[in-house]
């Protein structure tokens, strides 16, 4: 048995069957963690010790006793371990959660291991993972490559091959991106479906979730089942998926009617991205699927990126408020990255009507943009799912889109271009993942959005399980590390 | 047949059987509105030549085909019928909706008559029906006292027996108020049970939603059968019943366990307030459940007030925001309320950080109240109910509540007083009933709230109906009018 071979589903196989023990699936993480680390940068802090400790039982008798996984140091708080959220003040005094989060309590209830927390950029604001606090995480596939971000340390790691699952959280692609840039499979769930609580209540307006990345898409499915679920005082709850996603993805899938838009509406988009589209476009339309080129009217309503980075903007400047009132005192300047400190400044001057009135025009959009998917009975258009490049390029260079000090705007424009298709879907909190359908001549992987209905996450999972049935990306392992 | 002896399923199965005819349904609760609404002032605008036609046929053949049915003049907008939101302006420049609110199409599609449009105070802002725009709604129990708000005029209107049925909504107990003054039974439903749009989303931060005005029990659970369900793009989504509400109300009620507070902790309750507390607890132990004196520490945070009030008045301010864009001007100061203007003008000065702040408090004391009804295997307390009175005091005078220029804070610290168990419920979203349970020496209606836990509609419905069949409050009837 060649650990590296196996899938999460995989590992937890092996070792309820007795084939490995939780101490070598552990002592293996720790091995690839400690040669791959240096050169990717993906792990910022290691529990080795605690979770050896672990693995030596009693574990939770759960589907994955024994299992290693990484969490995303942004979200996922667990109780004292750090909690530095790519700030270096954080990380200056070692900040730590002082209790766990429900993802954090889920994970380890189903008997997952935690290694250690991954690189995020600065409070999870970038779409490449590149804090001042830890460095820039590195791409598995090309080390001169963003792994993409928020939870671009997650997404290396398991590209990498440290771990076969990792947490992260998708507030405006950050699952989708890191996904895309790294050859991996990942599903930003609907809003509601993983409790952010206790710690996190709201969540940019109900647009942030948690999730998790794999390579495989079983393993999305099962861990989903792991974090799924209301915990009490929610403020946005999914309906229950009625049974477990790991039986839904089994399903059948029915012939969908799949509306494909293969690239940005106005801005450039890389041919590689437009050719992946095309790949899975042909692929869905083989198996049977009515492929159409179609889009959400709603989707070219320009205002609604100004109107989430209203939302955003506030978000930023009461969670610096937020810290504040915990440290005891305010950010130096040289505490904060640029682009934060632009952003909460911008935050700053929004009245609370200002944000209200983004709030509700964005929840008026998503009524409109949610048509696109109503059934036509109801004077909707009828469209089971909608099939977008992830990304308008492939992963980018490191340091790319880093906001300069002098001239932050212009990164943050390109910011905007290449994240073009993403962070709609967490104004409308409808599921959407990232396949990884394609890799360009230079070897980088490129992936392909498909977004469905609100809670229909089975109905993706069973469709991302016959396209990687098909294409075998799973087989595909990055080479750089 | 007497018609007046029936609820609403009582008409419907009297229509379906052949025995009642639509027109003379609609017929009798016009002739009835005529006879009586001089003196309860409940209905602001009629629609029954328009009534009178769509009884005549075809009618859809929905389970409340005929039957009539007035919805209160703030949401629930109908195309081209008035939508004056208790303001004076709007009033004048008789403002009409240009579509149909999701909760007005489907009671349409049930096959409801509507008949028109009930009293609201300014914006549904306050607990009693006075707005300047259309004088008070007085209470058909006693004309000098009020039916409560901000669904007022639909409560007096089922209460003076026009219809028996009518459209409210609660924000800060604007069902269950209504219901306690007028010996009725009022359900606020959960967060995201029924949909607000298409023309609101958010409803201050999830807190309020729509629902229903009845005398049964039966009544109110078959309406929220014909409520309730997501409409493409809603921000909130509740987890959907799994069986009928109508068929839930017949579930055998287990043993529960139920806290109760039969006074509020420091302001003086009403000793008929605290007996009908008393009543209906006793009634319940009597009934094999577990009853004692319990409720959430988190009840008494006193900041929930000051944090929601926040909240409240941007939305207020928002709100004025929002009219003056749609109307091309600046409403003048005689043309709005002056609580509302105070409202407004306090919401203008919230910053957005400040409103997320609030809101990001509002969360974590909703996670710190649920535990109350977290079972006690998962660290709660293990509450299945929560028993309080629905107000402090019985049905106040008309004007009692009624801020004066001069001095409105002092209105204001009153009306705090009055509701000072309703809105937290709005804040955590879980359903709360008011049930009628008590009729004071003056022969004024008293109502105990009981909250239930996030999405447990069925069991508030199936103990209501428990109650109901104990006391037959149903039978008893308001003679003022």
């Amino acid at each position: 048995m060649d650990l590296a071979d196996l899938d999460t589903i995989g590992v937890a196989t092996a070792i309820q069957t007795g084939r490995l023990h939780p101490r070598e699936a552990v002592e293996a993480a720790i091995a690839r963690i400690e040669a791959g680390n240096s050169k990717v940068n993906a792990v910022i802090s290691e529990r080795f010790e605690a979770a050896l400790e672990e693995a030596d039982g009693p574990l939770p008798n759960g589907a994955f006793r024994g299992v290693p996984i990484l969490l995303k140091d942004l979200t996922a708080q667990m109780a004292g371990e750090p909690n530095y959220l790519g700030n270096r003040l954080l990380r200056d005094i070692d900040n730590r959660a002082t209790t766990d989060s429900h993802v954090v309590k889920r994970l380890r209830r189903a008997g997952f291991i935690v290694l250690g927390r991954t690189n995020t950029p600065e409070f999870g604001s970038a779409p490449t993972t590149e804090p001042l606090a830890f460095g820039p995480t590195r791409n598995p596939w090309n080390l001169e490559r963003s792994p993409g971000g928020s939870s671009g340390g997650s997404a290396a790691a398991v590209a990498a091959g440290f771990v076969t699952v990792a947490h992260g959280s998708d507030g405006g692609g950050a699952l989708r991106i890191p996904a895309s840039c790294c050859g991996l499979f990942g599903l930003k769930p609907s809003r509601g479906r993983v409790s952010k609580g206790p710690q996190a209540g709201e969540g940019w307006g109900g647009a942030s979730t948690e999730g998790c990345l794999t390579r495989t898409v079983r393993d999305a499915a099962a861990v989903l089942d792991v974090l799924a679920g209301p915990e009490a005082g929610d403020p946005y709850v999914a309906p229950p998926p009625g049974r477990p996603f790991a039986l839904q993805m089994l399903d059948e899938v029915p012939r969908l009617r799949i509306g494909v838009m293969d690239r940005a509406p106005i801005n450039h988009t890389d041919p590689a991205c437009v050719a992946a589209v095309g790949k899975a476009a042909d692929l869905l339309a083989n198996m049977g699927h009515e492929v159409e080129s179609a889009y959400p009217a709603a989707f070219v309503e320009g205002r609604s990126s100004d109107f989430y980075t209203t939302l955003l903007s506030v978000a930023a400047a009461q969670n610096l408020a937020h810290w504040e009132r915990e440290l005891g005192r305010t950010f130096h300047p040289h505490e904060i990255e640029v682009t934060n400190e632009l952003f909460a400044s911008l935050g700053r001057e929004v009245s609370g009507v200002a944000y209200l009135d983004a709030l509700s025009w964005v929840h008026g959009w998503s009524r409109r943009m949610a048509q696109f998917w109503a059934p036509d009975t109801d004077g909707g258009q009828g469209f089971d799912l909608l099939l977008t490049p992830t990304l308008t390029h492939p992963p980018v260079r490191i340091g790319e889109l880093v906001p300069s000090a002098e001239d932050p705007t212009s990164a943050m424009k390109s910011i905007a271009h290449w994240i073009a298709f993403t962070p709609q879907f967490n104004m409308t909190g409808q599921p959407a993942m990232s396949v990884p359908m394609h890799w360009n001549d230079d070897g980088l992987p490129v992936g392909v959005q498909i977004v469905g209905p609100a809670f229909g996450e089975g109905l993706l999972l069973a469709l991302a399980a016959r396209l990687q049935a098909a294409t075998r990306w799973d087989q595909r392992r990055a080479s750089a590390t």
